[in-house]
């Protein structure tokens, strides 16, 4: 779903992969004009995987990442093709003049389009701030994170699987441009936005608290598995062979598990026993072994169904873990009921169920999400309605293979 | 560092954790005036770990997220109390009348503010969309991710440290409230904006072609440990018992990976033996572990220094692991030769390198970042300023004790 709260805006969008394309949905998904500017026959993220079955299949990564954006097919190694692109970032009216880039290309650098747009709004994702290459993975390695996930070391690191570092990268972006929207209609005055992943990455880190604990304290965080820091949580199996977490990090959160599971007794004996009070979270933490091998009976002696049904009756913090396909099964946040998911029909893919934004607008009708288009889908729609050129004119570009429409179904 | 990008905008924000207090984080970095709402004595996350030392050793974590705000400490449980932040919210004038929260409490509703201030803009993160309760971790584990990360199973997930979710809801709630500001000063009408943690989990599964992964193709993402999905990458020892992060998605990365490492001959006699194109990323996925084998050899034979040396020297998209110790001694991206980092001296903490904004944004001067306050440091500046009531009636508010200043050093 989609909601009209940015007002005009047009964003032309060269990019690869996540970072840049998440921030091009976000904005879209609020109601920008978001123009993805590719390659003819796709830039180098265009058939990155899953990808339909068929060496023609899909790839429903890009699919999912480019939504409801407009596509045009350029040749960008041609000056031709990139002073077509330049026009569109550069268009005048108040709504156009916003550059979304992870590409990084000297074609493309603020002062080359400010000069034929003073108020332009770009903004730039790169790896390094230095310019240099980094991925989500190659940044995540540095940040001490890989250390400390799933019990593992320096040794012998666990990479996350969830791109967090591109995520964050993007909703950033989105925010940025949106605030230096914001600027230029009040001041008239443009922007040159940079932001690098490594810089999302370590800034969060003293976000979090954690550069501090390192530096004042001394201390690493440690590898604890899959225990919750400073409070109490952690998964535990049940007797069916499935596994839920529990967070008890607030005193109600902690209040609510004990008396789920009707351990009061055990547990002020364990606290006596450890001259401990659980009221406190980070005592809790302290015996955090102790305390999960009290609770860990519980959960082993009965079937998910009762374990779900005692928890959710006394309003636990808890979730199951699920896979996908179990989610997609089973889960109603996942599904239809929930109107932050529609059905869309993606071109060359199918109908599938597919999600608008995470935020909801009360009193505000939601516009149905557009599939992502085939690449090349408004070539000619967008050099006609943003640089104005007549039929012939587009004609022409495409006899000379500068620009190219969707493939022939 | 902060930008005065978003102009005047005074933001109450009633929190706790990571989600609101990292979204009003994001805010004050580009120029809003934040104002915290604490219980007095502080609320439920004013003593997360990591604590400085001693009883009333301050939070770490608490003072990462809340630099640069304005606190007031406000006993939340009295109707005046609670007068008093309702009139914060909807005081006048076009800089106030927005809520961030992610406590959910009745007296805090939208309608009720409405009430009082026709375009308020209010958001409220929770935990699912029914209001249920729910924290990063048990949202986390539905998704499907700790069942494929660091080589996990659903019956033995592993779960990420990072709490990815909240960061991705955060930077949504400051992107959204900034476009509903921007729908206000154009249409003078305010916005009910809420998001559900779930929700931000939930969409990104299909953001990332995960949901239509498991729908259309019934495929999981498969637990592959370390290594990268869909292209070439994985860890590396060093013959120093350090490890890399090496990732090859695109054929350039690719190539540079090869020719650092001298292997193209191997390389190009396994592609034959397999009958595989490596240009391509899916058939580097496809030979991922005999691909994997061929540079093992090559990584620990060498010391870390040369390693990172011809991998530079070629251009390779790679990074160490370290520990956040170890990044702070030895990686300058986290120090202060990376203008995004600046020392900061925070009331009961001390000096330590702390970090603004990710963003960058060119011709703009930077504004020094502010030191998370002691609670209720800003009680009476701010009850002066926004609700214009005397020093006699702030100082009766004390004697009462509705309000509170901060602790006496």
């Amino acid at each position: 779903m989609t909601y009209p709260l940015i007002g005009p805006l047009r964003v032309v969008e060269s990019s690869a992969f996540i970072a840049a394309p998440l921030a091009g949905l976000t904005l879209a998904q609020f109601g920008a004009d978001v123009i993805r500017v590719d390659m003819i026959g796709g830039g180098i993220d265009h058939q990155r995987m899953p990808r339909m079955p068929g060496p023609d299949g899909r790839s429903l990564y890009w699919a999912g990442l480019n939504k409801g954006k407009r596509s045009v097919a350029v040749d960008l190694r041609r000056p031709e093709g990139r002073e077509l692109v330049q026009a569109l970032v550069t268009a005048p009216g108040p709504a156009g003049g916003v550059l979304l880039t992870n590409i990084g290309t000297p074609w493309l650098a603020h002062d080359r389009l400010a000069a034929r747009r003073a108020d332009l709004i770009s903004c730039t994702i790169q790896g390094n701030p230095d310019g240099s290459t980094a991925v989500d993975y190659t940044v995540n390695s540095a940040t001490g994170y890989p250390a400390v996930t799933g019990g593992g070391s320096l040794q012998r690191p666990v990479n996350h699987v969830l791109p967090a570092w591109d995520i964050a990268a993007a909703y950033q972006a989105a925010f940025a441009i949106v605030a230096a929207l914001n600027r230029r209609q009040r001041d008239g005055v443009g922007a040159e936005l940079r932001m690098a992943l490594s810089d999302v990455a370590f800034t969060m880190l003293s976000h979090l608290g954690v550069l501090a604990e390192a530096e004042l304290l001394h201390e690493e965080r440690p590898s604890i598995g899959n225990h919750l820091y400073g409070a109490f949580g952690r998964d535990f199996g049940t007797a069916d062979d499935r596994r839920v977490m529990v967070a008890a990090i607030s005193v109600n959160q902690w209040s609510a598990l004990v008396q789920a599971c009707g351990l009061a007794a055990e547990v002020q004996g364990l606290a006596t026993a450890l001259g401990l009070d659980f009221a406190d979270e980070a005592q809790r933490y302290a015996a955090r072994d102790a305390l999960a091998a009290l609770f860990e009976p519980w959960f082993a002696a009965r079937p998910y169904a009762e374990v779900a049904q005692a928890l959710d009756a006394a309003r636990v913090c808890w979730g199951p873990y699920r896979s996908v396909r179990q989610a997609l099964d089973e889960d109603p946040r996942v599904s239809l009921a929930n109107p932050v998911f529609e059905q869309v029909d993606t071109p060359g893919i199918g109908r599938h169920l597919s999600a608008g934004t995470a935020v909801r607008v009360a009193d505000l009708p939601r516009q149905a999400t557009a599939p992502a288009p085939r690449l090349g889908t408004h070539t000619d729609e967008v050099l006609h309605d943003v640089l104005g050129l007549s039929a012939a004119a587009v004609g022409e570009l495409h006899d000379r293979g500068v620009v190219a429409g969707p493939p022939q179904e």
